[in-house]
């Protein structure tokens, strides 16, 4: 089967990469509740860590994770892939200017398969890239796994606008 | 056009509702992390308040409910809308009984459509209701509303396993 | 539970109705193939049949309708809810410049759910309303079934463009 | 980014395969109408074409392939990258024995994501692999293209029962 192979734009400046991973890590306050750690951030995709914590487990008797926090997490990692696209696009814009596009993007919709439950250990680890992006349009896709990326307990798809929020 | 009418199934004994609520939202930790207050639960569908609060913002300076908020409650209602039907089916059943069928709902996969970003002032209302129950398997529609039900914010599909999560 | 009235728009005038009929089921190859007929089209939504014939089934041993009709008909009849709903939004243009906004629709994303195997006697029935209309986007709910529109086969939800298929 | 390696079960006997095949271009009656011609058939996945014909077409005036031909299409693709899979992890059984599985497969659902127009000179190509197949169900991921895999028009997501559509 042909596999579509990566795109392989210019790689992010560090003074753009830092300042967006802070945006999404600190500023972004429900990532916060969530615990939400990036570990990489480039043209080629991203991908983020959520350390288990008590708070995060669905039913008490079954320890395991609480499917709204992979929606979340998927949720949130689909938006800074399509950031992190739009800042690989758009490198003559300098970093405080491509990163005012976040407040313009906007979820069409979100899809998440869910393959099996998630019991982590240690956490789970999502991550996220963006196969097509137009000027007003990008579509995602991302996947969580708890022990190996090889068996992911969701895979998802998200649709973005890039032009405000549908009003 | 022909729109499908309410199934009318028994109402459920408030015995059921009270301990359902109860785990729904005690003992799913995360569903305590969102803040989700259930005020009607009936075979007829499940309705939740989420009040707002500075954690649920997603970047802080647009006072916008975080996406991953939506999909988490709404991934959650839905759920507890599978159990109400599930609870309105098996009334010969008592309750605890009923209710350790919750152990074995797995999801199988979710739709969120987002119609606009929700800048709720006081809270975000949610309501599901399974419109297909078989043997192995629910089909769930779920929306969520900021200001008024007629001009949703979002509007979710899902689809569940009765007997086990994928395995 | 609260369920959302239907809005009330103006009617379509009878000239739009027949020329957007005529577009949809004969212009478009592909639904002459499928054989939809268009049996009602107001700002209240869509309704069409699909008369059943041998070539519409899937596997020749259980007279059971191919997935892909009901795929590809809810997919033609979501397109034609959201134009009935642009067609009721721009009364004042003169019916042949509203339908030429046909040309710039462009489906983003469509979700179907199948409740049940279709084994229709004579056909089966679609229907499809757009339930939110901006300026650059729409999205659709359907539904089909067989024998009554209260136990459909299958329902479905599609987001589309109105300023162009993404580019 | 690390990327999921494709399983590599066994292969598919000859016997197994063009039983499927003919079954799947000739029994399943849709699929002549829409002229798919299946190029490989293994247990890393499934490919066809669709040659181009003026049937396929959406709008006379703009020679785009009708959305709903891709929409029938991939769901056709991905039933069969499920017997695909099925067939492989059951090589202990005849194939006559593999292949009665197909009228127990069930779709729960599908999703398209519309990535541009496709305005194919000679057809579309179309494939799709399960990546997940549990006892009860299936995840398959497919996509089409016009001119290049690098450039697909479609993604497709879908899950199955495998123990009978919904009852």
């Amino acid at each position: 089967m042909t596999r579509k192979p990566p795109t392989v734009p210019a790689a992010l400046e560090p003074e753009f990469v830092a300042e967006l991973k802070q945006i999404f890590e600190e500023r972004i306050v429900f990532n916060r509740v969530l615990g939400i750690r990036v570990d990489h951030l480039g043209p080629d995709g991203v991908r983020a860590e959520i350390a288990m914590r008590r708070d995060l487990i669905g039913h008490y008797a079954y320890n395991r994770l609480h499917g709204g926090v992979i929606s979340a997490g998927l949720d949130a990692m689909a938006g800074l892939a399509v950031m992190a696209a739009i800042g690989a696009r758009h490198m003559d814009e300098p970093p405080a200017q491509r990163l005012q596009r976040f407040a313009r993007l906007g979820t069409i919709d979100l899809r998440i398969d869910y393959l099996r439950p998630a019991k982590p250990r240690s956490g789970i680890t999502a991550e996220a890239h963006c196969y097509k992006l137009t000027r007003s349009i990008a579509f995602v896709r991302a996947q969580a796994w708890d022990e190996s990326a090889d068996d992911p307990v969701a895979t998802a798809q998200a649709a973005f606008m890039l032009t405000g929020a549908p009003a």
